[in-house]
């Protein structure tokens, strides 16, 4: 039929769901997993097995495939930069991808264009950490330059006591200052190599741990003014990074208006809801932004919808059980499970609630998800 | 996670679609396809080539999974019954199965029912159809008991002339009446082992020479009561013949009220809308009635919702150009492709058009449709 071989880096259940919207396109998506139990191997037709920090294995996956892309971070940009200078087309590439791994990089970037971010400095020791704090004040928050996500990585310390058994772990290092936040927000966009980009509504966000466990589309009470703001700033921050493919601007709702806080270029926790909520989910935009075809409409199906993350729990669920009995309370809730071990705290499925009432819907997704990961009723 | 098997029979577009369904519920469907470039072949993880008329093949297909099931109606009953024999959960049965494979025993089990079918009688000689004919009229349709599908084993004959060699073919036929329609239109429910039902809104299907091209959801026009009378036929239906799994009643809008045409007992392509335009595709029911999970709500995300399959056009069309092309023209249409060879006039995918206006909605879905086959535009 003509249709090109999409390879995505990583088997995660980013993929596996990317996987789900490929095949709607005639496509099969290839793609290099650590292992065939990884959640996106277990479903996917074309799976490699290779490491993702092996330019040998890479190169071989990237063989026959019109476009390369990635659902996590973790490919050094080496050997990103490696494989587009052989010739592979790699979406997001290497000069843009750089301001997803590398959180310095990122804040000094969106500093340079006056992007706001929460007020940040490289620090190599505790001295470093009392001067920024001198400044800002206490509490900091110290973060891994590189590799950290779902809380991994971030130290929040109020003294430098605190602060000192990190510093001597090695790890490279930036503070930045504990932002007294109203929320967290999401304005999650794509963009296409032809420079055509679309935006979902901005979402609010809600972290425990560390970790992303709900997701209220579109971010409830959010003035008009603020959402066309954030939406405006992914937008432009997505062409100025050279981003393609979806990029998630996760953002602070504080006094001093909306700051960065991260960025992530691939399909993003946040914009889940987008499967059932949105005419085009984000998994189907990411595929059509890196073959460069037009983007998708973006504007939701139900007023509300609101999707609450499944982690894992203590033991082995029966989730053939739960699912029974979860389908008969709430015939309307939709589930996404990733074949994924059960780990305590690890995300192992979605649900996602839709509807014209936003307490009932967020009442239905948090039940929804607490029953799979306890096998009790929130009430 | 101890999440159940699926094995489903038949590598075309429906276990496919399926697959794409079962991933969301944690399930990795396994399909028995004919061969590695089967439709769903091509995107599932666990595929098994073998014969869906070898019971050895089967056999070996059936072991492991919780439950069996079909894509197409060509499995003989007697292996379905064999396989039930020795243990394995199959669904929908071969007892209820036997009424979407063979005609004759269908439209008798209607009738003693009281289920209105156009009138008809086995014939096996051309004696027997102008006897027929003598009653009801010419022309009359000579249709093969069993095999038919998307208008192959059926014949419009308007002479006995035109009957005779069709007699002479030695297929096993039925005559039927040929009734004034006002339009076709079908009712989709799915049923579970634990008896529950959940219908989908009556839609009307558009056929040109005996293949679908057009499925309008829900059917313009159409009273409340016939609506529902359709919908408690249809369940009445799944019911009495111990249909589990998805039943597809095709029905004729007569003068004479309702006759059904028509049962299908697996996902059909009457309800491929329910993909984007119903809260519960009838993918996922499918796999939640065989599984016996309680069913998913019906109800549908947008005002009208038209469906237009893509048949195969002369050549091997540049999909890929093409797709590029319509998704600028319209951002909202949504594309399945199926990634199967294109002949003329085989299903190679669909469209599916969502909106407030019906002949905006319609229009989208026939030029989407008319543009991937042809590489033209309707205006």
């Amino acid at each position: 039929m003509g249709l090109p071989v999409v390879g995505m880096v990583g088997g995660g259940q980013l993929s596996r769901m990317t996987h789900q919207a490929a095949i709607s396109l005639g496509l099969s998506l290839r793609v290099l997993a650590d292992g065939t139990h990884d959640s996106a191997a277990l479903v996917a037709h074309g799976v490699v097995v290779g490491s993702h920090t092996s330019l040998a294995d890479l190169t071989a996956f990237a063989a026959g495939c019109e476009v390369v892309t990635f659902d996590h971070e973790h490919v050094p940009g080496a050997l990103i930069a490696a494989l587009e200078a052989s010739g592979t087309n790699v979406q997001p590439g290497a000069a843009a991808l750089l301001h997803a791994q590398d959180k310095l990089v990122m804040r000094q970037r969106l500093s340079a264009l006056g992007v706001a971010v929460p007020a940040f400095a490289p620090v190599a020791s505790t001295a470093d950490v009392e001067a920024f704090a001198a400044e800002h004040g206490w509490p900091v928050v110290l973060k891994a330059v590189t590799g950290g996500y779902d809380g991994k990585g971030v130290w929040i310390c109020r003294t430098p006591a605190e602060a000192a058994p990190v510093l001597a772990s090695g790890v490279r290092l930036l503070v930045e200052q504990l932002v007294p936040l109203r929320r967290e927000l999401a304005a999650v966009v794509a963009r296409s190599p032809g420079r055509q980009g679309a935006a979902w509504p901005v979402v609010e966000t809600v972290q425990r741990d560390g970790i992303c466990v709900e997701v209220v589309a579109p971010a409830p009470g959010l003035p008009e003014e603020l959402a066309v703001q954030a939406q405006r700033l992914a937008l432009r921050l997505a062409d100025e990074l050279g981003v393609v493919g979806v990029l998630a601007v996760e953002l602070f709702e504080s006094a001093a208006g909306l700051l960065v806080n991260e960025l992530a270029m691939r399909p993003h926790n946040s914009a889940h809801w987008t499967i059932e909520g949105s005419r085009t989910s984000q998994f189907e935009q990411h595929l059509r932004a890196v073959l460069d075809y037009p983007m998708g409409t973006t504007c939701r199906t139900a007023e509300w919808v609101v999707m609450a993350n499944v982690l894992g729990g203590e033991g082995e669920p029966d989730l053939d059980h739960r699912l029974h009995l979860l389908f008969g309370r709430d015939p309307g809730l939709k589930v996404h499970l990733y074949g994924k071990q059960v780990r305590p705290g690890r995300k192992v499925g979605h649900v996602t609630a839709l509807g014209d009432d936003l307490d009932d819907v967020r009442r239905r997704a948090r039940e929804g998800a607490h029953y799979l990961r306890t096998g009790t009723w929130l009430q």
